[in-house]
């Protein structure tokens, strides 16, 4: 008897062990009845046996209004100054949400990315985690403390605050996910998963029930909102299964997990659209080896990402060549531009309001058409494609910003994703 | 020739090494307007050869606004997680007034309490300062850059978040004053300096221009709101000058030194008035050795200031003890007062709306009747005093909040203290 009771016991507290990962998005923690709202979830993760690690963004527009203070004061402010700035958006949400916990009668500790040893490189504003210090958040968890942890910033080994680029909540939930090696990493928000396609520009849009990890960094690097690629990268290394799901209800999301045969049955799971892209245009470049090497080397080593690089070699020797790159990087890029161009001669012009529509599924690997379904519905609607750039399971198609939602919508409803109650 | 252009550029070199600490209160940084003229300031305090340190409040009410938001979401938050939420309000003060001295064509560099390794003791809200790590701050300053330093925040050695209490910025500027041997802290607010009392209460009060740091901390103890006690008991411990000036303009204000022979030859300097006291009345206490001693040392232990205690013995054996305690404390004291009640016996009665009004001055030491010229002061206005207590260069007299105001502009006028052209 006394050892069937041990055995019991130690099933519990083996099953008690396990850890799961919350995280809790701005529009999730927007007001102090939202942020208890959030409290009583966390408690009752932890009541159904759970040890439970919260990662908390910044309250509602709390970010866009630090980022329009900053705006008053300068024009181009330090980045090491914006990110000193930006960090306090997470540190209030995790104090008040530890206070709420309290008051609802359960023990939490808020931490700081710095506070528990989130470790980054130097690229302030858009900072990759390099290591997590466990030691603390698991010496607070045995104490029986929910442990709430600021989303989107880290700190340098110089102990320079850090953040992780916008969304990088989703950062710091996978990762910690990931060394903690938790049962999983729910991403808690303002909707009900991922969806086919954004459902505020493609009103038929369907939640998508199960994705593979690579279905969804394909994406998300392509417009999709819910969760950014590196997040998803990180969660298929390790192997943490995400659930994307609505922080008003209990219904399941969207469970984002490893590649199963079923998956590779449908051809296109989902559609994406970047908007707020532009077009350089290089002309007039010296076509000597070596030169559009140095270009797109020099531009990479500022942390800008461009797509779409087409190259046209004139007769006089010089080439032009064209790229895209999002607005948001256009400041960081012109000098860069302008320094090269100076060296190398040449001139750069710049096109703003492009957009890109992207269809992306694994079954793409097996499937015939894919692309030429994609065409035939662009055309259709009479939509000049400008650019085709493609993935293994992605086709991606370069279109005007004026055509763009509307170009989403025909490829939504070409490839059979349109739900059928709208 | 050259030796000469070599002396001069030592002397020159020795000159600039001098640093000056500058501390800007919420009200001179509350506008991205406001920031940007501090920075102007700073920026000319450099190019006059010094280095500079800064140190900054919370914006405006910022401050207020985060209390306010704790208390939507608990009535009696964590400590540790009130100071996490309150240190938000300097970390975005610190990367402003960064961002506009870039903006200004000058190199600034923003830390929070942390990252400078502001070390203090354990005691949220109201933690005090063990130590602070100059390293960073000199190799900073070495490069040429202004270092702007959170004020009213620490660290505890475990990396817990502190808050220094209200006002514990100018605790900050001076603590940075004496370890970095800075020629002066300035400290810089919205009034013109150290008054002869507050000038909101009595119109005509005059601004001082020297006053001892043991006047000014009496001053600070018993109501004045410029500076704290403890920065003033800091300042003097470590010989720092403290100017408190206007930010609005270049006049000088009131400098804080050590006392000289002409400051004896005035007996009363300055007058303060200390709302909001309230009268903590304990009933039949038993009246046995060591019992009121267990009472002072509990409520001493919980870091709660207290004065004007008075003991009656009965005849019953018991003891009637009251005392006053400030109304920001009284929920810290009122469960200290049950757990002691519970254990000792006796009752508790809680009187609000006392307030205190004191007369200060270092030639207090030496002139005669200063206590009867306050006393007919209050009595010509009729006004009640309740309790007396005195230091070396202090007298105050306890009344009730109605008659506050009241009495400190009668005692101002009795001591001669008012301005000719109010």
């Amino acid at each position: 008897m006394c050892r069937c009771v041990l055995a019991v016991a130690t099933i519990c507290r083996i099953v008690r062990m396990g850890i799961i990962v919350q995280k809790f998005g701005g529009t999730s923690v927007a007001t102090a009845e939202k942020i208890h709202n959030a409290a009583r979830r966390v408690i009752a993760t932890q009541a159904a046996g759970h040890q439970v690690v919260v990662v908390v963004s910044a309250m509602g527009h709390t970010t866009d209004e630090l980022i329009d203070l900053a705006k008053q004061v300068s024009d181009n402010p330090p980045k090491r100054e914006m990110d000193q700035l930006l960090a306090t958006g997470e540190q209030v949400t995790i104090a008040l949400l530890a206070m709420a916990i309290h008051a609802q009668g359960r023990d939490a500790i808020s931490f700081t990315g710095g506070q528990i040893g989130l470790l980054t490189d130097t690229v302030h504003t858009k900072a990759r985690i390099r290591e997590i210090d466990k030691t603390r958040i698991l010496s607070e968890l045995a104490t029986g403390k929910i442990v709430i942890v600021a989303g989107f910033q880290g700190v340098t080994e110089q102990g320079d605050i850090t953040t992780l680029g916008r969304g990088g909540s989703n950062a710091s939930l996978v990762a910690l996910g990931a060394v903690l090696k938790a049962e999983v990493c729910e991403n808690y928000t303002d909707v009900d998963g991922v969806f086919t396609a954004d459902p505020r520009l493609v009103p038929k849009a369907r939640k998508i029930d199960r994705i593979s990890y690579d279905e969804m960094m394909e994406l998300s690097s392509f417009g999709a909102g819910v969760l950014q690629t590196r997040a998803v990268e990180f969660a298929k290394k390790y192997n943490v299964p995400i659930h994307v799901r609505n922080s008003g209800h209990d219904r399941p999301g969207t469970w984002i997990v490893e590649e199963t045969k079923a998956m590779e049955e449908i051809a296109v799971s989902g559609c994406a659209l970047k908007k707020d892209l532009m077009r350089v245009a290089l002309k007039n470049i010296p076509d000597r080896p070596g030169i559009v090497a140095k270009i797109f080397t020099t531009i990479a080593q500022a942390n800008i990402i461009i797509d779409d690089i087409i190259q046209n070699v004139l007769d006089d020797g010089t080439a032009n060549i064209s790229f895209t790159v999002e607005h948001g990087d256009i400041a960081d890029l012109k000098p860069v531009m302008e320094r090269l161009l100076a060296e190398l001669g040449g001139a750069a012009g710049y096109e703003k309001d492009m957009a890109k529509v992207s269809v992306v599924g694994v079954g793409m690997k097996q499937a015939t058409g894919v692309a030429a379904t994609m065409f035939k519905a662009l055309a259709d609607q009479k939509i000049n494609i400008q650019n085709i750039s493609t993935s293994e399971i992605r086709i991606s198609c370069l279109v005007s910003r004026a055509d763009a939602d509307h170009a989403l919508r025909a490829v939504h409803s070409a490839f059979a994703l349109d739900s059928e109650r709208p």
